[in-house]
């Protein structure tokens, strides 16, 4: 069989990603039946938990697939939307498993976006002590971030993703042909998180996305295979090196994200697309880097051209710092009450710094109101 | 500073155990302060959630102690009783430590018996994907079996345990003291595990049970010591050597436990104390050894005689085998749909035994519904 894509070196945690590309008439270049038996080994029972938007297509071609291995399916549609990251629709999947018969040889099978990634993660982390599970992403941000890593969770009101695991799946699968019917507001979202990993820690991909926003805007399957290749590359080798956030390195990856969770948490969790908050708090950060003297001015314009090509917004009127900060403050990254932030040094290059005065903070966050 | 009674051995997630008693003037020659200092490290905010019976005692000795080590504590008490181990009472403490600024540095001390420990250790093991957690056992049973071995976990309507997480705590904190003002009855509850041991891996320390039980009942505090000792010894042995309960051999804890979950599910959870329940389990476990021919009819009458002399019960007058074997087929240990119990070979040793036919396990039942 063929080999994946990228596998995730952690130890006897590792797993295989697959990054591959449906054709015209259905088939694929890797078998999803022998990947699955390959990565997960026996299996009867599966509880596939999916988003309500992809019922008739993903999810139901991956319950075929399932059944034609003699597995027993227990299906599980979760409503779209962050809202469904919560502990009532948890609870309602935990009894859900208990009343179809899982036990610890069942495995759960998330299709769908980072919340059913998440979702299904916590309720796989967490019933029965631990379930095996497989992640198969069918969006741009969650083939590139929330299903490689390991992170699962739910949020409280209040607090985005305070709940949760560090739970790996046995495999994550990846077609891109799932994102030919992605519409664009969610596309152009997921290529935030991508254009990320460009300026945190990979200068040569930053380099090529420069060149080819443009067919990844066209969904074009080679641009489109290349860039979650480079993504997961660079989010698998930073989990490599620190699997639980114990050593800081996994905080660079919260490039942007401290500004994007007081956006999205402001601005109630729905309003605005995650990439969308994550862009925002890209330029957020860049701009407190530069008033650091961290960073040159030039750097926000290179991350403002690429984000901009990508048609991601830099800007959002109703920033309110007085409003942000507070959550700011209940941000996982805060070390008892001071503000911590990834900032640039350059393209490729970040760091966490401390101590960050919260008058800067505040001055970043009012320069990204508009564009000046 | 003294030594640890006990180290449970597993690798990085090592931690001692501590089994001291304090002096009638309140010292102890054990240092808590230090103890935890040299166990959790540095901690600035600890997350106190204990049991309403003991909030004025132990409770409240815990707190003094960690103000006067000028930390911040959050009080966060929990109603008596397992229907405290719910999804409702966990989204509470989620909540509440939310709301009260509890981030990645804060530690969590739970101080009461099995439900406090079993409950707040899950908060700990999933709030921000993970805080540090201490374990302050003030009841036999959760001192002799709950809170060593790191499982957490809550009820959900119809199954017991049934959502949670492998979690080790920083250290457990061990007082024989507060066994003096525990009720009889939850103490006599916590001997049927005690007792456990004895059958399933320490054939000496059965047999120093049956000349101890006396001593034991008048909570002679060297006895208590002893006993406590033993039974930790043993569970950090099993524990050491199959943690995450993939091996098998952890499954041996849970003598006698398929028949009591099943007993506590069908008489309503809280009616019958759980060491209740897993005394007249192992009466049924024993009978179904013996049914098997796995062990001589002799085995059952020296188990009979220590449970006796402990008070315990040894009948059910409401066992109902067309009630109990649905819920043991959903047990956690069963391997798709197939029963499988521990059974005993001679005192001090045991098997999972898969396959057990279903009219010897309802003739186990119905012959403890009364004394023959």
């Amino acid at each position: 069989m063929a080999s994946p894509s990228i596998e995730v070196a952690l130890g006897e945690r590792s797993y295989p990603i697959w990054i591959t590309t449906s054709q015209a008439d259905g088939s694929n270049p890797v078998d999803f039946a022998s990947s699955f038996q390959d990565s997960v080994g026996s299996c009867s029972h599966a509880v596939l938990i999916h988003d309500a938007a992809i019922a008739d297509t993903v999810a139901n071609q991956v319950e075929r697939v399932l059944a034609g291995m003699n597995i027993r399916v227990t299906n599980i549609q979760v409503p779209s939307g962050e809202t469904s990251k919560s502990v009532a629709q948890l609870e309602t999947i935990w009894n859900t498993m208990l009343g179809s018969g899982t036990d610890r040889q069942s495995v759960v099978v998330a299709v769908g976006g980072g919340v059913v990634g998440d979702l299904a993660g916590f309720a796989a982390a967490s019933f029965t002590r631990g379930l095996r599970f497989v992640q198969v992403p069918t969006t741009l941000l969650s083939m590139v971030d929330s299903s490689v890593g390991g992170k699962t969770g739910i949020n409280l009101p209040g607090g985005k993703n305070m709940v949760g695991s560090f739970w790996q799946p046995q495999m994550v699968w990846i077609d891109t042909q799932t994102l030919s019917t992605l519409p664009d507001r969610d596309f152009i979202s997921g290529m935030a998180e991508v254009i990320k990993y460009g300026v945190i820690e990979d200068a040569e991909f930053f380099s090529w996305l420069k060149d080819n926003t443009g067919s990844l805007a066209e969904r074009n399957p080679d641009a489109l295979r290349h860039a979650i290749t480079r993504s997961c590359e660079s989010k698998a080798r930073v989990v490599a090196e620190d699997e639980r956030e114990t050593s800081g390195r996994r905080a660079i990856l919260n490039y942007g994200h401290t500004f994007a969770h007081a956006i999205e948490a402001t601005a109630g969790y729905g309003v605005c697309l995650h990439g969308e908050a994550v862009a925002i708090g890209m330029q957020m950060a860049a701009r407190l880097g530069i008033d650091m003297e961290l960073c040159p001015p030039s750097l926000l314009e290179e991350q403002t051209a690429v984000l901009e090509a990508a048609k991601l917004p830099l800007v959002w009127k109703e920033a309110d710092p007085d409003q942000m900060l507070p959550v700011m403050a209940r941000d996982k990254k805060v070390a008892h009450g001071k503000l911590r932030f990834i900032l640039p040094n350059r393209i490729g290059d970040v760091s966490l710094v401390g101590d960050v005065p919260a008058e800067k903070v505040i001055r970043a966050i009012e320069a990204c109101r508009s564009m000046n």
